[in-house]
């Protein structure tokens, strides 16, 4: 395995394992040890920490959404694209695996051992995402795609020298606050996944390990959704930043 | 349009993005999945994500008595001060429109398709600020110019080299943690506009879009109340900085 | 007045506003936009807003306790003190009113216009300490002389740059980040004032507008403790720093 | 005794004075003036003073776990690691000895003088850890390994400048930040210990200090856990990082 595959399936681990850390938490403890605010603020810690043990080898994209939009817009080499999301697909489905084994006592005591997708105990959620029963699936891609949009936008605009960005080793827990700002504002219609590994790799996992298929069928066969909007999402979202600002740095050098 | 302007455009929709898309959350989910202290942790990231968008371009002003003070007290030249506020009230106003996008289903469920200033379903104050019952509209404007003439002497303070102000690519974020203290501390009276196009420019996407003329004159006409106090406290904390330790500092080169 | 007492009063108006400012929010909304973890976060940041508006010209003490052990351990000119503490306290004076100007209308919404020091809508506690119930004296000499001693550690090895500690741009963040986790942790007994002039500015304040003689009598005549705790305390934090960790480090240069 | 010996035992006694007060203070005030968020950030801020305040002396290590793996995998003198983790828990015995006299007013306040270490006035939770009803002696021992192998692949990660990570005098709050994650993701099974001093210093003081014996046999006997599973994790953590990143960044220089 290429290195810079290695470290983006090690860093999407780590992401991954404080990611779906905090919801399991949340849920199981019944609120008593976790909240929607924790899980906004841990969110975006898993971003920094997975970043920070990645991006000196492989950039830490741990998305290929951002993988996707990188080569469309930034000259990322295009046949690192197939490996770099399979890479991030096994490195969520193995975070997703971390999380099952640490928390298996405390799911079996808040579930009685029957894993559910619905209902008042179930605990899919902690894995995957799903839209409000009020989201349309045209909303649910409008939400997903918006958020994305939004991550790529700040993620350029942090990583930008020539604009107001920082050196390298400052950006990840700038872009761990740019991903609980979208988590607290961008959230409450379906979970704010924008990025089709950390649904699909732990979707995938549930699949396999006690949840069964139902995962891919609730909320009217969502499970695409989180896919399919953060790609066309971060790819707007980086020419919207390159049409409003990229344009006007072209030729400055980097700021003091 | 000039470069400038179009990245205090892009800046400030990136900042209402996430201003309001926070309020809405939070609002729409009757507090599951937000709260006052969300709102203003948002805020302040809402504010830096703005800065590091456009700040490299235009300064990242996001508010026209930014704007205006720089223009009455640092020599930010007048005839730029029309098209900046101009950009920043349109950047509000897209911003508005972007949230009413994302979060159209879930306003729709919230108040059965009706869009209404106030009452139990109220969902104007999602995009624009009102006064508590008890505020006075002389207490408004108080609470407006000083919420304001803080935000400056933050602003002044936080850019400052000579005094201790860090690099400018550390700015943003201490920005955005003078925003969080402000909502926190001067936050009740009237929602912390503390910036007239942030007020404005949403306020008239509601007009337009549902909720109507009432969206003016509710408060007894609170509107111009954050248009109003922002400029003229923006000026007096700059002026007060200036007094207190811009003074002090003068022929004074940059700190290590 | 001196460049540096004049930044002294200014800084620790901001300091005192924004501390006051959040208190005044959370008992006047009675909780619904504020908490005491708003509280404790707004306070760090006040701190850091206090030194960033005015460590370049004074060093940004804000605090007579400080100012007091960096005269015993530091080098601080004794000859400055009493007019560095004097402003301190003048500035505490000023935000105080800052405050009261602002919340003059939701006070009065609150208690009815009877400024009250006890009892289920006393305010006064908005702008000074007291103790829980259960304290002793003695116990709160204690709370306020551990809480300030562990200040003057965490402000002295923030600022120690032959230990670990950062540029002097980056000191104002982190030693808010200090004030947070005492409130957090020695915020209960007593209110951490760990401050003379935070605390006995307002007092005076109160005294003076309202709220009568009897700040100075509640609490079994509590107001001198965070006065006397914390001048002992800082001192005793200092020499505690410069035993285990500063005798270490002499002669040693700068960290890269 | 030797200097970073000192540092370690001085650094510890601040970590574990702001950690312990943290819990102590949620709990004694029944929730009042904490949660556990402030328990989470609180720990994080812990950390970060901890190191600040002994890093330029002995490191900064602070966890026998961390001491032991970087023995282990980075070259640490064995012969130092018996002082060292000696020095840590004396630290944390201190530690719990400060927190102890800051909230002994408060303790018997709320217990009525019997200290306990079950039931529903207990207090040992104060200063050492135990398992959910639910949790196996295996499941403890899992919990600990996991959470405190990710401590360590982020402590190497932010330490690590041929990676992504930052200056030393930035790693200290970003050190913190990590502890965060860990204390929202992996707290809920059994309070996050992840550092056998942080554990058994405070426990060893709860028993001589009124609550006796039992504090080793409560859980089943769950005072080994934080000690074993922390160490079997660290080094597990180290060497993940090494096989994943580390191997891919041999010979490389630190990054700008």
């Amino acid at each position: 395995m290429h290195k810079d595959t290695l470290a983006e399936f090690f860093g999407t681990l780590v992401l991954i394992a404080f990611g779906l850390g905090v919801v399991a938490q949340t849920v199981l403890s019944r609120d008593a040890n976790g909240s929607f605010l924790a899980i906004n603020l841990c969110w975006g810690l898993a971003v920094m920490l997975g970043v920070y043990a990645s991006g000196g080898v492989s950039g830490g994209h741990l998305n290929p959404a951002v993988t996707i939009a990188l080569a469309v817009r930034r000259g990322f080499p295009w046949h690192k694209v197939p490996v770099f999301v399979l890479a991030q697909v096994a490195g969520a489905f193995a975070g997703a695996a971390l999380v099952f084994a640490v928390y298996h006592d405390a799911l079996t005591a808040f579930d009685g051992g029957v894993r559910q997708v619905d209902g008042a105990v179930a605990t899919a959620g902690i894995f995957s995402t799903g839209p409000q029963p009020f989201l349309s699936l045209m909303g649910g891609f409008i939400d997903q795609m918006v958020g994305t949009a939004l991550l790529m936008i700040g993620v350029l605009a942090i990583g930008d020298r020539r604009n107001s960005g920082p050196p390298a080793w400052m950006a990840p827990p700038l872009v761990g606050g740019l991903v609980v700002a979208i988590g607290m504002a961008f959230g409450y219609n379906a979970g704010y996944a924008i990025n089709p590994a950390r649904d699909f790799g732990p979707r995938l996992f549930t699949a396999l390990a006690g949840w069964g298929p139902a995962v891919f069928t609730t909320g009217h066969g969502f499970w695409w959704v989180p896919i399919a909007g953060p790609i066309v999402g971060a790819i707007i979202g980086a020419v919207a930043y390159d049409l409003c600002i990229g344009a006007s740095l072209e030729g400055r050098g980097e700021q003091a």
